[in-house]
């Protein structure tokens, strides 16, 4: 057999473990792992020079075509996700119209006209006939994860429909039966956080202490809280995106111990930013916010002992900030070409978390919880060739040229991607994506 | 390159799923895994014919060399082993002598002498001094795990000695300092169990449900919430063996949530009989007892949702049994040709039990647990060739002709072990064990 | 000294104990407890024939003035409450203009030209305003309990204006520093409700059951767990107004256990009744609904515990109900004559309960809870003259003849009340609340 | 009706409140309790000049008669607890013979003839045949409580023969049938505790500290954890002497939480005592040992928020300790007479304790817990007349003339009981308990 690639002499780390050799790729595809003198002849071989071989990252959160055309975004952001490991993203989308049907195939159609990697979605609920439609929506479109918001006051300018507490319900009630089926919930309590934001607005505070401190982490423990209460109750199974607090991770356990599927994602910046960083201003204004060090060591803790599910970017390509007003400036920042470096160099360097760990918080666990495995997520036998080769000694200092917001300009980071394979195909190399990959990525959110 | 061995088309199962293909073998170790074009020659090549193929299992728990003769445990137990995919067996073995070294010493050559596949042990702690020496045990042998033992009144007739919360509490403070060291735990409360069975004994019951209804369910219960207080107290990691009941995975999973690093064993034998099947009687006394209905099903809940960690067969070839008195007879049954077929059978035949969870239950945890990962446990590149080939349709009626006592003679099986592959050599075939096998086994608790 | 009224040969309960003797009352307190050979002579002296001699019901939880006019209220209700023993009223009362305070004056004022009995106040919050009013109201009226209501849609046909987190939290946050401050809560998910009502009455059920499963109580445990929670966070003292569910008590005792101050009124009717009841319509449609078999058991246990903490009537005097549609039915029953009666029917005679721990629910505890303490609730020296006498063997037949809804029409009970004597006065005997006695009652609630 | 006698002019303290007058006592009951006008004349009429009049302390836990004479002891330690303001004591009395009948009649006529004040009995359970015995001791002597010790090594030189578990188990069994039975333990785990002593013993200390660190806080509370599992597991109710550990109180409060009948004991030492106090030394030796600050402060969270049930002294008078080993003298300190003074001093006057709250815990507590309710524990109408007259404003040194190790002597303490009256006769006034009061105190402890 001669394998269109082949990869050896690497450090091949899953989320299981390691070892010494290398992957065969045909047709986009893993045909074989092996020592080094197992490998077959390819039409391409590289030698990783011991560098680390990972699977691709899973990126299962991100916003794109949200203030720039969707298929604009689809271009310029995933050639970013793809220069920094990802080889799949998940999109949070949300459409107000009834139905979700026609929006997804528009949707999947822009996407794979314009996307370097592949792609996915969740669907946020926007209005009451969105929950009926769940099981057609499953079956026409596989889509089985959505999403419920409650950061939002319901004149918010983004225009997130907030959900009520009846929308989740009656969404688990639905979720519950659908197997793979997963709520995601946007946690914190709006009603106590537009309390306290006008209290703390009226003091003419500006700096981003404040826009954390109008919506504490008790808003956001309490809703965790209830969103668990509500899992438990209808026997769905919950994701807590984006989850800032320590407590999350802590509660989750505590729930899965009894029996409740309920896993917890955070995000790069909350395990490496806090709103009182000197240098941040409300350009870092994020939602949920940048919280202190203490919570920020919570979810470190969560991360190294497991109770932390998956990581997500959360990346959002907005107009830049306006830098007017704290209070009305729009949430969100971007951090796909980053995200890796920042978990090898806080996580796997600074604080001694294995490398296969971070395999499953990156790769594996998103594959398993949204519908992926066993296509993607891992190295192995008949699993999609997305990988990445990661050279974890490379110092390099963040430099965004892209859209949106960037709040790790000039760091130093070590350990970078230095090559990305998408399902067989070189996408980066060299620092460069091409633009001849533009269009090739596929969606993976397809019906049965 | 050409391999030793090679097995295709084969169904490849491991704890995290699975894929068709094969493996390649050489110098006893994987050297590959692939789809059926990518693998090479070899010596030998066998062809699956879609059967499963899965690591070799790693029981954790047996005791050999009790009443019959260490060496010829060895021989006849082993070999009964491998015929039931069994490719490596953890000792629990017991010493009264100042120092476990040269015990060691002596376990370990007459085991290499006469055992068909490799063996590791754990140390019961029987007097102060094993405590001390725990270190240098750990230094010069490689085992860091350790038992102790609360099920038997100070004049038990195994001559078994019983641990103090003293005792452990010491061994606990040692062992949290020994990466990889655990504590394993044989609990009940005996003190109250001794009372109760002066209870009952006076009655003049003699039914295998009057052994169990004198060493309740509590008294289990109790001893696990007392070991887990300590574990806790002190950071030791606990291992609770041969857990018989239903709350034992409850408590388990609440205290992990905690932080505690605790893990539950249970048995093929509480998962499939109960002290008041009508077939049995004291042949069937063991320790803990068989227990309930509804203790049994606690634990397939464990089986089935993560909480129970790994499974042991508690085997231990005694004397026949004598017949003639409940309260004096010796405890104990074997399992090892049976362990793998009872699961296959009454878990993913009966209860849709996935493979790969057989797998992390038989394979990869216990090799986690104890030390052998990533050497053991595992169907992967630089992995000791451990395989086991399985036949899931196969239908055969359990028939014991070895030594101990078989509590499911007579019983029609679906799903057996057709072939076991120990470090690459074939080691049960055709329905046998060579006795050219015979001495091929290796130590795998070692020095580091 | 010669006294103003002796009642002696009682058998006098109090929460805590219970001795044979009587009081003498001067100037409308109590002078002296004592054995009847110590009874002083008296202006007028009763002999109570060995009967049950209680401190008069405080009943903290009553609606007057809703639906007719506040001052009939106060006259016909209150002489009700009268001839039912209870002798202190506390109104949950609402206003919409921006200060309670004219309010207060007002209803202060008309309550002491028409009421029987005495009489205070709960405020509802309905503003923001009110919120900030607090210190305010505390200092200027003595009302420290302010309520918050979570049970009804934002267009209820009551006008009640629904709390939001906000509200609680914000509100919870001043009255953690009011020393014997106290938020009361109604708690149900109505969000949840919301949903579900519209599913099940499109169905066009009916039956009573139909408005309970449309309000389940897992809606109102939710908000009971939201409302401890930040009842722990802020610090604030929380009362669960009329629990119709036995998850109540528990979770109220679990936190009681961790230091939240929370406590747990429910209602006679919760504990009599279901919505399963063969002779139940729309006619008995409540707030919270009445629950199951199982709830109401849960709840009786809590009596008998200690877990719940007060009862209250609930008693509200709607116009007729219309009886043409389950979903717009206005809700709410009454019970002031009864509340006793029932409860010494059903807890004492047939579930064994001790008078004492009734005369803890009755007047002890909410005389602690709200203020009262220590001039009422009790059956000591310096306290007010505020008693009943109970005949416990007396059976007699519910006949209501006055305004709002009974649901117990026809029901023989055994133990009621035979007189009340309320700070000294004798206001019932004989059957009858003589008119003479409108006004004498006076506000309790008053600035410090 | 004329009074024995009168005292008027009283601030009159009662678990639940207080009022300003006085009571009349005849015949050694309280006859009568009202306002100073109320109260008729009297053989003997005290003006308490606006003084504290409480009941009389309940000491529920002493031990007289262990290393002097049991005639002596009742007569030199009764009347320093009558000093103290001490009404009633109860013995924890220990015996080896097989039946406890003999040995209560002789305690019972040797305490008539001796002591000052009333008393009563638990029994230290010290063989199998006293478990046996349980039901005919409730009968024949009204003694319902029992002991059982964890604390002790099997060769104890004090000779107290330790429990088993079983031991437990089996007196939990069958008391959880006794109404009003309750099981006392002495929680420590003895085990771990002996061997930790081993290794700080070898080091040589002989500081009190080593004392405590070789009997840490977790072994107590280890025990205390397993105590509560046989209490919810059988049904018995559970007294937890002696507690000397923060956690104790906060266990018992989620135990009660879940319907458990568990209460707690506390001893002024541990209130008021470290081990690291600098003025003490191996003399200070108690069993538990004194605990640290932050032991002590939780033992203060549980007085002041009420999850301490009750005080008692653990008097124990022993012959003067010997200083020459920490490790082999005997524990045990003498607090009668100062207990009083020690909560007045500590708990109302430095910390705010109500004294409506310290009546509970003396008095109205452990009259509840132990059979002595409604006759002694309250001032109310058919109680004994058992009062203490206290002046809070008092300041007096400690100075210890009697038997036993007083680790208080010199300190200065505000707040002193003045008088005491014991069923209606002064037994201490004006400094001084008459020897003519030697006798007149009677069993309490009696067959119904
Ligand atoms: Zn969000
Ligand atoms: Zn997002
Ligand atoms: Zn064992
Ligand atoms: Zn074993
Ligand atoms: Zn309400
Ligand atoms: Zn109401
Ligand atoms: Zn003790
Ligand atoms: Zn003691």
């Amino acid at each position: 057999m001669k394998a269109d690639l082949v990869i050896k002499n690497a450090r091949v780390v899953r989320h299981d473990g390691e070892f010494h050799g290398g992957v065969a790729v045909k047709d986009g595809k893993i045909v074989l792992t092996g020592s080094d003198e197992s490998l077959p002849d390819a039409t391409r071989t590289i030698d990783a020079e011991g560098r680390v071989l990972m699977p691709g990252l899973i990126d299962p959160h991100c916003h794109l075509g949200v203030k720039f055309p969707f298929a604009e975004d689809m271009r310029t952001e995933t050639a970013a996700a793809a220069s920094g490991g990802v080889t799949t993203a998940l999109l949070y989308i949300r459409n107000l119209k009834e139905s979700y049907l026609p929006f997804y195939e528009e949707r999947k159609a822009l996407g794979e006209e314009n996307s370097v990697i592949d792609f996915g979605f969740h669907f946020g609920i926007q209005r009451e006939e969105h929950i009926a439609e769940i099981p057609e929506i499953v079956a026409k479109t596989g889509v089985k994860s959505f999403k419920c918001y409650f950061g939002y006051e319901p004149d918010n300018p983004i225009g997130i429909v907030p959900a009520t507490d009846g929308w989740v319900y009656a969404a688990m009630r639905i979720l519950a039966k659908v197997p793979g089926g997963v709520i995601n919930v946007h946690c914190e309590n709006t009603q106590i956080a537009s309390w306290i934001k006008k209290e703390i607005a009226a003091t003419g505070r500006q700096d981003l202490g404040a826009y954390t401190e109008s919506r504490p982490a008790f808003c956001e423990v309490e809703t965790i809280r209830r969103m668990i209460f509500l899992a438990e109750k209808t026997g769905c199974s919950l994701h807590l995106v984006h989850t800032s607090v320590g407590m999350g991770p802590v509660l989750a356990a505590e729930a899965q111990a009894r029996g409740v599927h309920v896993t917890v994602e955070t995000c790069p910046h909350y395990l490496t930013r806090t709103c009182y960083d000197e240098d941040l201003d409300m350009r870092a204004k994020i939602s949920p916010p940048l919280r202190d060090r203490n919570e920020l060591e919570g979810l470190w803790a969560g991360m190294l002992n497991g109770s932390v599910y998956s990581l997500g970017t959360d990346h959002v390509p907005f107009l830049p900030k306006k830098l007017e007003d704290l209070w009305t400036e729009f949430p969100g920042v971007v951090s796909f070409p980053w995200e890796l470096s920042l978990m090898l160099h806080f996580g796997v360097h600074q604080r001694g978390m294995p490398l296969s760990r971070l395999v499953e918080l990156n790769s594996f666990n998103p594959a398993r919880r949204f519908g992926l495995w066993p296509r993607k997520g891992h190295i192995d036998v008949g699993f999609d060739a997305d990988l990445v080769l990661v050279d974890l000694d490379e110092e390099r200092t963040v430099t965004h040229t892209g859209k949106g917001t960037c709040i790790y300009e000039g760091w130093k980071l070590k350990g970078w991607p230095v090559m990305t394979v998408a399902r067989g195909d070189v996408v980066y190399e060299n620092g460069v994506v091409a633009e001849t990959n533009y269009g090739r990525g596929r969606c993976v959110t397809l019906p049965a």
